[in-house]
Formats: structure tokens, C-alpha cells, sequence
């Protein structure tokens, strides 16, 4: 993983980052574009990462026997790309259908509005640019970008599974040790701090309704209370916005509320897609139960909350691709990496007051609503 | 897992499986459906299952410690539902809900087209179900279907991870031990034998192609011939289809070609979603590829498709979910579990010349193709 996310492209250039993470694999190292996915298929390699928000990254599962090989595969493919000028046009190509196929994916295109509106500092931009930048690229401003952010300041590298250590110290040593260079700087987040609501008309068969406002950063004291107040909200089927919305009113098909961060700054994310008859209804119960969080939580629905947190938690210690992820993202927002047994204790730990104490500091306010669909709707005062 | 799934529906209510899977969430045994939901928080399971083709699964995963109480509330969620009046409202407007968010997913709406073009028997059925036959639903509807096809006969129970087999005999015995009736007889496959081609005209941005045509059943002795024949084809950077359409030649974002199956018949189905500018050039490229492969495999080309398919052996092998799948799924289709062993050493054995074999046996040929956009396809001779 590199800070080489649409967050730190340069000005105009935001789908820089997706194509250039794309090219790498056209051609690296020794090998030519087909050479180096045969290569990749050979190991076996179920190929993971991408470049969205803060982060571009490589990798992906595979088996054990296999680490040293891929290892010295993604040495190439991060650090002597060819960036062949032939394989950029079909690169953009498929870079300016993936911006076009949103037009038939609503949700996810009123998630790119949603993050837009809210954040006024490039941690809004969307991994897929913008159809006349990405027409703009030359091979030249690619091989550019890449000297300037493919670097090993910031960079986090994560191995999950079988292996030695030892081992691995060398042969990553033996790989990347006589890298260097410095990365580009990480801008501060900025967002929206008053109410702030923004349509988008589309005649879509249903409204998709997203709602974001901030909550504390992910190296805040407060961390496991205000992940388990939302988990008392969302996640289980007893959780209280899937009761109230779904099970009772069968308002919507799905509504969530889930974390969401960036370095320094984090918030609280909710999505309900409904149809645009019981769309204001809706809108207005998520708000409700947004606000009522803050008067209080029993005990019973704490506790299923943190059953619910708890066993996740074992389920991602079985996987290893969940497991090198969860590495990655907390040496990238903490600095450091928690062990199962420390994020255990951290929602053993949290008691309803705790809870409630959290969201007198951090109430839910200041909410930035979007919606996508055929009706335009009022956000309750 | 159940024999409930819409193939088995009676004439009409194709919908109902899902509604009535839905409906045993709504209270059972001793719990109201709040009740209920707790419960099943409370052991923190995260619910899995769902009606669709031709069976009704219920189930999870959670902690091993819970596996008791799970198979307790389980026992009660399938075999005692309440099915009350009060939640039928709620439940069929989720239906209708999620049958009409098919208007904004085109790709899994062609989908639905496909499967329904290909099958005349009901395995061409969607789970969703039609608007008018969910609206007719009733509450004695629900209990009617209940009696009928909610039984032992042909029901699989699968568990994967830490228990111990004897224990988990005698809990499961106490629970479904007394269970009695039979169950709703499983209709023969018919589909297609001719070319077939249907367009469904909608203004999506993107052109969504399917195309399906007959292979062999899961019982087939060419079984790992034909998955590996598929494998050159898709699944990795390498193969064909992603190297042919996606990287050459820029024309698609996603395309894959897969093995699908009932009970008694096995299909290969392909997506590929495009410009409509791109469409046309897709699926001639597609369809040429599909007969390209009848002329031979290179022994490269094999190999890694076999690394491939032995890599994701091994990592479902590591989730006990995906592992609990396959087992069901093993039994419903071969009436027998392999053993990951077994299956290793089946994917090991298929020479090249037994993919040309198979593949004269069974070549890609009487399409059925369905295209979901702005522009109508001709499908090459």
C-alpha cells in the first residue's frame, strides 16, 4: 500500500491513480503485459487492491509455497512498471466505462455525490475521475506520477498466513531494501460543518437516500464506544434501524449505518434505498433514531452489539486477506497494529455510559443528506 | 436446506419461497419476531441462507460455543414458525421492493431475462417472483406452503468447523430427530436445444450481454475436464476472455464465462457488460472465443488454470462458511460430500487431450443470448 489514492493526485488528475495502478500490470520488470499476468496466474495469485481514497494498493491470496515469487513479481510491478504507451488507450477505455457504468448504479453513484458533497478537501474526489481528465492522460504525466508517488515513504507492506519471519525480512529486504525516494505529503481533511443537502434527479425505479456527519478520528479515546452506539443501530437483525424501518414499517429493503475514515478524520455513514413513495418516511425514521441513540441504550442491546463485534472479529482472525487488510488499515489510520486480543478488550471494556457519554460529546447533527432518485426530499429540522 | 426454493413453487407463486423464508424470521416456537432477532444476535450470528432456484436455506456463521443454541432457534425458525397475519404487510412490501430495485441493477435483471429465456421448465424462474402474484399472497397461502414443502425429505443439514460429530448427532436428533413428512417432488430440467436470441430495450448507459448453453450435469464423469476447459477461459489475468476482450482490446470492464448448475443439467453462462458502441464487437469476440477453445489448449494455459482453481481450493477450504456451502451443495447436486483431497486430485488428473475430448463431446454451440440496453445485438452465425 502508498499514499497514491485519488486523495494526493494532482490537481484535475484525480483518475490518475486508477489507470496508473491498472498499467502496472501491463508490462513490469522482464516481462511484457501477458507475460506478467501468466506469471501472476501461475502462482495462483486471486488478485486484490486497487487505488481508491488515501491508498493504492497491490497484492492479494495466494498460496504459502508461493510468497517469494510473488514478492519479487510485485517488486516489478510497483517499482519498474514499463508504462507502455500502447497500453494506454485501452486502459482509459476501460477507466472511462467504469465511470459510465455508474450511470447504471445508483447507489454507488449517490455514494460519489454523498462523499463529494461532504468533504471539501480532496478526501471527496472519486476514484473514478472525471470523463475529460482521464481523456487528458499521456503516458508521459503516468510515468510522471509514478516517479512522484510510488515511493516507499508511507508505504505499508502486509503479509497475513503461513510464513517465517526471518524469511520474510530478507526477502523483503532483498526486494524493496534499496528503495527510496519520498512520497507526496497527505492534505488535511476539511468537510462540512453546517446541515447541508443536495438532490440529484434521476429516474431511477428506486430513491437512494445517503446521510453522513462526523464522528471522532480513528485515534480517538472514544473509538470501541462509538463503534459499538452504531453497531447498537445497525448490524444484527435486532439492531434498531433494521427493526424500525424494516422489520415493522417495511420501509426499505436495506438501511445501514457503518464507520467510515479517513486519516484524521472519521464519520458516521448511513444508506437506506427505498422507493420514492416511502422514501421521505424513510428519511425521517433514520433521522429519528439517529438523534434518539443519544438519550440512551439498554443493556441487552449493548450486549448483542458486542456479540455481534466479537464474532466478526474471530470470523476476520480465520481469513487471511481480512486479516493482511485489517493490518494495513491500522498501521495506515493508528500507527501502529492491534492484536485480536487488544480490539477484544476495547469492546469488552465499553459500558452503556460510556456509550452515552460518547454521543453528548459527539451528538449526531449537521447532517449532509443526498439523494438519488425521482423525488426531492425535505431533511427534518 | 430445503427443497423450497421457486423451482418447487406452486403454479403462480414463485414468490412465495422467499416471502415465506422471510416469514419464519417473524416469531417461531416461544419467540415474537423481535423476540426472535435478539435471540439470534445474542449468539452473534451472521445470517446467511435465502430462497432461490431450487432450494430454501437458513443458517449462519457464528461461534463454535453457540452451535446448541443455534440448531435450537433453527429447529424453531423452520419447523414452528408463527407466520402471523400482522407481518405478511411488512414482508411482502420488501418483496415488492426488491423486486423493483431490479429496474436499477440492468446486470442482474439480464440475468433474470437469461435464465428465464433458457429454461422452459420452472428452473427458469426468478426468486423475486412477479408483482401481481406477491400482492395476491395470504397468510393461509404461507402456512398452506409451509406444511407442504418444509420437510425432512431431501433436507440437508451441513456444519463446518470445531464440533465434536457425536455431540453434534445426538443435539441435532433432539431437534429434528421426531421430524416427519415429505416433501414436494423435484421437476426434470427442459431447456432450450436451438439458438435463441431476446432483447430487453432499456436506456442504461451501459449494453449488459448474457449468453448460457448447455455443458454436462454435476454427475458427469467430464466434470473436472469441463471446469478446467472454463478456467483457460476466465478466472485469471491470463485467461482468455480477460486477456482477448479486456486487455487488447479495451471493450469491456468485466467479462467472465462460468459452470452453472441444477439438479440433472449443467449450463456455462457468460457476462460481459460494454458500451453500446462496444457491444456488438463484444459479443462476436465472446462467441468467437467460446468456439476457439474446441481447437485446442496449450499445456501453459492448463496449468494455470489448474493453479488457479487448487488455489482457491485451499482458501475455501480455510472458511468454514464457504466450506459449509460446498458440503450442501456436494450432497444436493452428486448426492455425496468430496473431500477437498478428492477434488485436488480430480483437478490434478485432466490431461489437454481430455478438454479437446470433452469439448467435442460437448461443444459451445445453440446459444441462448440476452442483451439489456439501448441497442439490439446480432448474434454471428
Amino acid at each position: 500500500m502508498m499514499r497514491a489514492g485519488p486523495v494526493t493526485a494532482p490537481e484535475g488528475r484525480e483518475g490518475v491513480s486508477k489507470v496508473l495502478a491498472e498499467m502496472c500490470y501491463r508490462g513490469a520488470g522482464e516481462y511484457d503485459s501477458r507475460g506478467l499476468s501468466e506469471a501472476l496466474d501461475g502462482l495462483g495469485l486471486q488478485r486484490g487492491g486497487g487505488a481508491a481514497g488515501e491508498m493504492a494498493s497491490f497484492g492479494g491470496a495466494l498460496l504459502a509455497d508461493n510468497l517469494g515469487k510473488a514478492l519479487e513479481l510485485h517488486a516489478d510491478i510497483i517499482r519498474r512498471p514499463k508504462l507502455p504507451d500502447a497500453e494506454l488507450e485501452p486502459v482509459v477505455a476501460l477507466a472511462l466505462q467504469d465511470l459510465e457504468a455508474l450511470e447504471d448504479a445508483p447507489a454507488r453513484k449517490m455514494f460519489v455525490h454523498l462523499k463529494r458533497a461532504y468533504y471539501t478537501s480532496q478526501h471527496g474526489r472519486s476514484a473514478l475521475g472525471k470523463s475529460e481528465t482521464l481523456e487528458r492522460l499521456s503516458a508521459d504525466a503516468l510515468r510522471e506520477d509514478h516517479a512522484r508517488r510510488y515511493s516507499p515513504d508511507g508505504a505499508i507492506l502486509s503479509v497475513a498466513g503461513r510464513f517465517d519471519w526471518d524469511w520474510l525480512k530478507g526477502a523483503v529486504g532483498a526486494r524493496f531494501g534499496d528503495w527510496t525516494g519520498s512520497g507526496p505529503s497527505a492534505p488535511e481533511p476539511e468537510y462540512r460543518v453546517a446541515s447541508h443537502y443536495e438532490h440529484v434527479e434521476q429516474e431511477t425505479a428506486q430513491e437512494h437516500i445517503g446521510l453522513t456527519y462526523a464522528s471522532i478520528p480513528p485515534r480517538h479515546p472514544d473509538r470501541y464506544a462509538a463503534r459499538l452506539a452504531i453497531g447498537v443501530l445497525s448490524g444484527g437483525m435486532g439492531a434498531r434501524l433494521f427493526t424500525e424501518i424494516r422489520e415493522k414499517r417495511g420501509l426499505v429493503y436495506s438501511v445501514s449505518a457503518s464507520p467510515s475514515e479517513v486519516r484524521g478524520h472519521g464519520t458516521i455513514m448511513c444508506y437506506a434505498g427505498t422507493t420514492p413513495e416511502r422514501s421521505q418516511e424513510t428519511l425521517d425514521v433514520l433521522v429519528q433514531e439517529l438523534r434518539r441513540l443519544g438519550e440512551g441504550v439498554e443493556a441487552e442491546e449493548l450486549e448483542r452489539a458486542r456479540v455481534g463485534l466479537l464474532s466478526s472479529l474471530v470470523m476476520q482472525g480465520e481469513s487471511t486477506s481480512a486479516r493482511a487488510r485489517a493490518i494495513t488499515s491500522d498501521y495506515f489510520y493508528l500507527g501502529r497494529v492491534r492484536s485480536l486480543r487488544e480490539i477484544r478488550e476495547g469492546v469488552e471494556g465499553v459500558t452503556p455510559e460510556a456509550i452515552v457519554d460518547h454521543l453528548a460529546r459527539h451528538p449526531a447533527e449537521n447532517f449532509t443528506v443526498t439523494s438519488l432518485g425521482p423525488r426531492k426530499l425535505t431533511v427534518p429540522a
